[in-house]
């Protein structure tokens, strides 16, 4: 029927009456909120399947995207990956000596499922240090990535059927988790030509009643931008107005060029962290991150990762510890990574037919096809055809067609054979 | 009314008609039958919290004793520890230095989610050798931990408001991961007195019409029972015949000292291997384990690999390659195994006021406390306090608040003094 008179299928207004109904209804009958939420969800969900409304759909990730390039490397084809989001630095030295020499030390049994004692004291440490901030261990988890983090952190903090607010673009996982998790995920789009600003009454427009968390990571990625402090206090201030805890992920500060805005810094009434030791320390393949939030919320994350996989492997808790001692080269990184910026900075703004703002920090670039003619998933896949060049299409990020992400993860040489591949097809 | 009248709170003969009906009314209606169990799961639920019916509770798991007995240990105190499910021998030598070379090679990079190729066809050509049985890639599936690909396939296999046949006493996790993705388990016991056999009507009685699937694991953990491959077969042959996908856990098959069963001998028409690197080869802090399932099954649960944890570091998977090959280490530890099962056999045999099986494998034995008048959980504290040993309290795995579980994962001199230990308070 609703095709037949021409009305859209998926009406987002009525989605959120409902939710304001059914809370409504719950409160008046004395019946747990959630239970409502549940419900409800399961019967949109089922709606939208009997109307074949797609359910959010399968993007092309960066992962999918290393596999199909692994299976062209396979095949004999020389790439240059500007997909994946993993920095070619090496581990600290310090680290793989200490995990080496933890394994034959034999640290390899369980441990307890937030971390072995001396790295939760060791993270602790770090943060006053490095960020001023003072936490019990009982507000600090190890965890196996900082995206089981971000899993852990979602699934204690939120429930089915509650929603959760993300700035868009940005990191798909959020949104895949989410909806792992039977959260909605409540997107709140930023655009190149604003600079990738965030509008205050936007975010506040989107909240829900159902709405218990806001998503935040600076240095954006993919876009590079880093707010404001000051603006990031206010995007705090939104989410205590609404009860919404603040979800950071923090993974890219060490790479930010302008001052980075932190939870930790205070100004969240209710917060969870999530880092890495991938970025910092180029250590993606340890699969080690930490989590800095109450104790409580701690505590409900702790059983997730208790539940799920135990713990993380001892002895590259160990290497961890030394990681977090590793300044010079955290800071040697970090400035690496500038310099790439400022590199493929140049190296862009003699392409005409792209558009971008230069990033404040993180590892990317998030330029636009000038003109928005050609799909960047189409463009993505004719410079991998034709030009041996990897990146990842802007549809991973939300809706950005007509944008890819240039990941600074290679050496100088091979991100300016790069770019000008890049230039040379747009061309 | 309920307690006025002298009715239990929780009637699971109505629960059981409500999913039935609710099944019937879904195909009656024409609305896909998963909606209509999870619209009833969260009423069921909040009728429970409404009614003062605890949920599934948090058992002493055999984790929570660790954090218990490591905090005794800090304050000085000298303890025995028969508690935790982990071997004390060493891991292959070969592994170590596998594991370490990859670390300074920079094996420290993403892998595809579903494991290195290298290690996915080592975990192949190990199937065919060792147990005849013939895999595709697609077909296997590398995890970060046995226990993850039990979560991972109990949330692939089962959706909410579904239910599982565990057979108990059995490793608490089941049922823990399946309350946590909202998947009922349904618990058949099994009894000492009937050397802790399966009744095979017990099983076809416990069935609902919405079970999908069976949890089995042979060496049991806690008992050591190792049922008959026939019978086994006729196990495979009452999940066929209801449609049930079996979930074989067969990470003890190493240990067993009589025929033990496997999934992958045939029999079953869906199912999945859960299986790891832990107890064969003394590998618990690698956080390292496998699936073989169909590829299907293999695909979905790749899918939370990747959006859960990524991968498993990627050394760790070159160190496990090793260990498929580390035939003379796992046959010793089998043969260790064998000999520590005799010796506390010796040992036990001589307390008038335990009874217990022999167990046929794994690494633990499950006695009851004659007479049944005093509680294990108890017992346990006592035993800890007193005489400094640790053991698992029998509640962890099932009704069994009159058993306890000794862990062979000790060498025997201090497998002796411990169970002298257990005498003594006895006496």
């Amino acid at each position: 029927m609703k095709e037949a008179i021409s009305l859209p299928l998926e009406d987002k207004g009525v989605e959120a009456r409902l939710v304001d109904q059914v809370m409504k209804e719950c409160d008046r009958a004395g019946v747990d909120r959630g239970v409502g939420l549940k419900v409800l969800n399961a019967l949109v969900a089922e709606g939208k399947r009997v109307q074949g409304i797609p359910l959010e759909q399968d993007t092309e990730t960066p992962i999918s995207m290393i596999e199909k390039a692994m299976k062209l490397h396979k095949e004999g084809k020389k790439l240059i990956r500007m997909d994946v989001g993993e920095p070619d630095f090496r581990p600290p030295g310090a680290v793989l000596e200490a995990c080496s020499e933890a394994l034959f030390s034999f640290k390899t049994h369980y441990t307890l499922p937030k971390g072995i004692p001396e790295l939760v004291s060791a993270i602790r440490n770090y943060l006053q240090r490095k960020r001023s901030f003072e936490a019990k261990e009982s507000e600090l988890l190890v965890t196996p990535s900082g995206r089981f983090a971000v899993y852990a952190a979602f699934a204690s903090v939120l429930r089915e059927g509650e929603s959760a607010i993300i700035i868009e673009p940005n990191w798909p996982a959020y949104k895949q988790i989410l909806n792992y998790v039977s959260v909605k995920p409540i997107t709140v789009p930023t655009k190149l030509d604003e600079s990738w600003d965030v509008n205050l009454d936007d975010v506040k427009n989107a909240i829900r009643s159902n709405t218990k968390a806001m998503v935040l990571s600076y240095p954006c990625n993919p876009t590079g931008k880093v707010v404001d402090p000051s603006f990031f206090r206010e995007l705090l201030g939104v989410a205590n107005d609404n009860g919404l805890t603040v979800i950071s992920d923090e993974i890219y500060n060490e790479y930010s060029y302008k001052p980075c805005p932190t939870v930790l810094a205070g100004g969240a009434e209710s917060f969870v962290v999530t880092s890495s030791f991938s970025k910092t320390w180029a250590m993606t393949g340890f699969r080690i991150g930490y989590a800095v939030s109450s104790a409580e919320l701690v505590s409900r994350m702790t059983k997730i990762v208790s539940l799920v996989v135990t713990c993380v492997p001892e002895f590259i808790q160990y290497g961890a510890i030394k990681a977090l001692e590793s300044d010079r080269e955290s800071e040697e990184n970090s400035k690496t990574m500038k310099e790439r910026i400022e590199l493929v900075d140049r190296e862009l703004s003699s392409i005409d037919s792209l558009s971008y703002t230069k990033p404040d920090g993180g590892m990317y670039f998030f330029p636009e096809l000038t003109g928005r003619v050609l799909e960047a998933k189409e463009f993505g896949s004719r410079l991998l055809n034709e030009k041996g060049v990897t990146v990842t299409s802007g549809t991973a990020f939300g809706d950005y067609p007509h944008n890819f992400r240039i990941s600074l993860g290679q050496p100088q040489e091979v991100l300016v054979e790069g770019v000008r591949k890049i230039g040379e097809l747009l061309d």
